[in-house]
């Protein structure tokens, strides 16, 4: 497990106060789903990763949809008469309505009240909201704020554009042994949200400055991108490189106390499925898989009929299910810099398998090899099952052509590390040829391949011929 | 769901009453699987709806059997020295063994005492016996009654005949704008009781009353029709029609208070036991599903390996398994006009499934389609997951052409009628297209729909592409 | 289910007593895994079955191994100063480690230790140790024995030899109706261990005994060979034979008092996993059905991707999982008269299912035959359900000739002797005719086949072969 191991190997408190670190910078900036907030925070990626950005004017047709306009706020705030700032977005960016349009005026706190949005269960929050595809304006504030508005004239103002710009999203691309991609994605688009989404950002830009340093057998993409219209833009863009997508990984809200919860890709059986289920279980307390379900963030683009990719997506605690979710209460301590090392290496360990995870032909096949006088059995016969020997021998019994190392690891229930390191000892001991990419892409055309519906049955699969 | 929304804006108190009412008009005959109390049974439905009545000539083979005689009764009577009937056919005509042969002698109680049957267990209650197709003759009588006959001679007559005659079936056929049929069956050749059959009879005879009335997708046929015998008739005389059942439902014992049972069809998956299992679960509680036996009624002889119609049978208890089951306690007070209402809109449930169970194509299948400017998202980013937009989001996602509305409630877990009301907005919206007949069938014969076994794996089955 | 009931018929008691018998003179004998021993053991066997012995030269390869040398012992001890045998080879052959090289040497007690074996949780008993494939030497004893010798100089003699000769194994073949095989295999290199394997030895030769007179459907043959060595060779000389094989079972520690454990072939649906678990589910109290792994005995070999054959393996205790495994606690107190008589009864009821398991086709496939006028069926139409009716209706919904017997039972739940009662009386009716092992053959290459994943699906879907 090689990546997993790297990190393992480095400075675990350090690790987190950078991932935390790099998080906090992020936080106070106002990004939307265009305009200058993206820019930076990608300029601020970019100074770790190599990172290429793209631009797309405003009215680019992508598929159904429109690039919109840019929104770019200088200011804003509701003024008492007094001239008491009330509500200020100098103060958090969460006040303003997110892509409000601008506003100048003064107005009786009546006429106001329809554009104030509080959360009266938590009165000191203040929720986040946004009006993308309606041209409208807004104010947010904790309850208490707003209770503590007196009837009287208010001066309102949002100084705000919204106009013709672009729509921007960076993309970091390292290249590998093949040109098949494994995809990260994770959404740039929220202002200072922590866990929704600067915990998957993060993680990202770390993971991705770790394998920028080694040699791969994918190719790794890595999208820093605004949600829904940023993947549609992307893939309208790219639908070859949507081609060679292998295996995806949405990472969203990483960084709270939750356990993990991975929701499988539309296709419920694919390779990433079963890697992460496996990591999962293998690094983690309880984590919990889900189904996929069209609802939910750039997985529903790339798991949308037409394309269907193998992306699934990487959460701690699950959006819309947590009280601080879009609220100023998902705030840099609700984060913490130990959960974000654990996501961190739950990225690594998925990645290691997605490496490792080859198909085998045992090139004894009839009958057990003598492993003992290659070293690769103890000698005794004493009937104490080594779980190092019984590795080997699961990997000499199903490497037929038809199993993955991760296939011999759901079926036998032994860990995917040791499965590796046994396929390696094997493979050097001259017991095993790797299957080549088109002979496995030959096999997965079968039926038996196709009758897969989840992991463990494709584990034993209809393979047995 | 059209069938069943009509049905609750009827007055259902009105509604139970008339179901209850008609079961009662048709209580006091005496049925067998031949003769004028079938015709006379058929005479009242097609009062009521069309019907067509065929009748078939003792002798005619149909399969490996044959149709038999033909069974009239006019009186029996078992009288005491005295003179007095102790047992009497007038007063219920479960007193004679059903299918009887004529008789008229006198004998002593012993000689008799091989002729009569009773329930211990219950001392007041008659059974129900037949004999059809072993000539011979018997009294039915409460164990009270037996104990109650004094060893003495005793006058026995039973007023029968056995001849040359035919076999009476009833069948309403309502075309639709498929020549694909859905087929009810429910048997008419039990005399006084009411559950089972009268309750499948009056709730048939209803259901196509209401149906008769509708524009429909499918035809459907109504059986009315002797147990057994019946079935095997009408099969050896209609394979070209059989050959159109799409989806069939035997209804019997639908009157009582028990919660509902669903016996799946010999395939297991087909749609109409997904379709069973769906409306059960959303419109009643506790419902059972069981897997086919080959034991049963109509299904026997629809399922038998030469046909294997996807025909299920929908119960509330199951036959044999309560104690009124053939006895002279399944009486009119054993089954409820609400029970017979409930049953009811259960198959109102299920036809309006089949009938807008169609599978449509995406027409926007790369990525989502913006919603928002169709009217058809909710605008506010908040995060609320709306029922109706989640359903959308399904339809959408899973309408690849292989996925019909059922497979996508059955994976989603939303309801058929959300998914359904879904569909009908996107198509005429223009994102759907319905998938044609044809290209179904193309599809159906595929490995996908072939390696689905049960409805679930069947929803999320291999079929994703 | 004739064998069964044959042994059924036998006398218990004597029955027990015999099996125990035999194992009880095949105790003292020093076998391993090539020499003296073990012909000794085969002569033994052969004066009950008729039995082929073949003796293959050291150095012959086989697949990747080579045959080793030959070992033979005379005598083996360690004696102290006194001039007392403290550790004696003619009071308990385990007290030499199997295959030790000779040794004739004069040594201080610290230069011995390191070739002394014990078991210190077990002060009492001495564990079997063996150095097959490592040229080495040394004792097994008891902790308490370890504990009382003195440090002083010890005569030390192992008077065995090692060298040219030949690997011996013996195998009973019983020819059938078809040249299509069920295997046996027991291994037969362990020197007093009872369980592990003098029960299988005993067993599998009373079960060829039993076999050798009767008219079988299958061939049958029963290997006794050494462990891993002897199916390796077995195999490597044999593969047109291996083709043949359809069936497989591997016997070993079917002796003791624990519960049956079956585990499953590598195939993990094959013919003979269904029969073993339905049998053991009939026969015994609460089975365990284990799934395949690539470490145990002969199964590894006859499971070896190349060979892929459907062998499983019967048990009571599983190797290495009960204390007196591979010590001298597993002696004939050990192993009972009882529990080697259901061990017999159990493969006897594996034999009959799979002798019986044919495939029918139903003669009278469009609706139910008459039963009635063929005496099949109760006359009276009470609705109680009999359970050989049933079983009658089972059989003709499902003979539609991609069910076997077997996918009947698991399917309907019923117990297999009823329904291959059931098909014997349908056969003899004329409602049914066998399908042809072609026939079968063609089937088993359609998808409905290939996707059956385990028994209970396999019912319904067709299987394995």
């Amino acid at each position: 497990m090689a990546l997993l191991k790297d990190i393992s190997e480095l400075d675990g408190v350090k690790l987190g106060q950078d991932l935390h670190g790099f998080a906090a910078e992020l936080y106070p900036i106002c990004r939307s789903i265009t305009g200058d907030g993206i820019r930076q925070t990608l300029a601020m990626i970019q100074s770790r990763i190599p990172l290429e950005i793209t631009e797309i004017p405003t009215g680019t047709q992508v598929f159904d949809w429109n690039v919109p306009k840019e929104w770019n706020i200088r200011d804003a705030f509701i003024k008492s008469p007094a001239g008491e700032r009330v509500v200020d977005f100098q103060k958090h960016n969460l006040h303003v309505v997110n892509y409000s349009a601008p506003v100048h005026a003064t107005m009786p706190l009546s006429e106001l009240k329809p554009h104030l949005f509080t959360i009266p269960e938590h009165p000191d929050w203040v929720p986040y909201r946004t009006s993308y595809y309606k041209e409208d304006w807004g104010f947010c504030l904790s309850h208490n704020q707003l209770m503590a508005l007196e009837d009287s004239e208010y001066e309102v103002c949002i100084d705000s554009e919204l106009g013709e710009g672009h729509l921007t999203y960076g993309e970091c691309y390292l290249p590998g042994r093949s040109t098949d991609e494994v995809l990260f994605s994770c959404h740039v688009c929220h202002p200072s949200l922590a866990n929704d989404n600067l915990s998957g950002l993060s993680v990202a830009t770390f993971l991705a400055g770790l394998l920028s340093r080694r040699d791969l057998r994918y190719s790794y993409r890595f999208l820093f991108i605004p949600g829904t219209i940023g993947p549609i833009a992307w893939l309208a863009r790219n639908r070859e490189a949507a081609n060679h997508v292998r295996h995806g990984l949405v990472l969203t809200c990483i960084g709270d106390s939750s356990g993990f919860h991975y929701k499988k890709s539309r296709r419920g059986n694919a390779e990433i499925d079963c890697a992460a289920a496996h990591v999962l279980t293998q690094l983690t307390e309880s984590p919990e898989i889900l189904e996929f379900t069209p609802y939910g963030y750039e997985e529903r683009q790339f798991c949308s009929p037409g394309f269907n990719l193998p992306v699934g997506c990487l959460m701690r605690s699950v959006w819309g299910t947590f009280p601080q979710y879009h609220t100023s209460a998902d705030n840099l301590d609700f984060i913490q810099p130990q959960q974000l090392t654990g996501a961190l290496r739950v990225c690594a360990g998925i990645v290691d398998v997605l490496e490792e995870n080859l198909t085998y032909r045992n090139l004894n096949p009839y009958c057990e090899p003598q492993l003992g006088r290659r070293g690769l059995y103890s000698p005794a016969g004493s009937g104490d099952l080594d779980a190092e020997i019984n590795a080997r021998l699961w990997v000499l019994n199903l490497s037929d052509g038809g199993h993955s190392l991760l296939d011999i690891t759901e079926r036998s229930g032994v860990a995917f590390s040791l499965i590796s390191e046994a396929a390696a000892l094997l493979l050097a001991a001259g017991l095993l040829s790797p299957v080549t990419e088109d002979e496995e892409e030959n096999h997965s055309g079968t039926v038996a391949r196709e009758i897969a519906t989840q992991c463990p049955v494709a584990a034993s699969s209809g393979i047995d011929r």
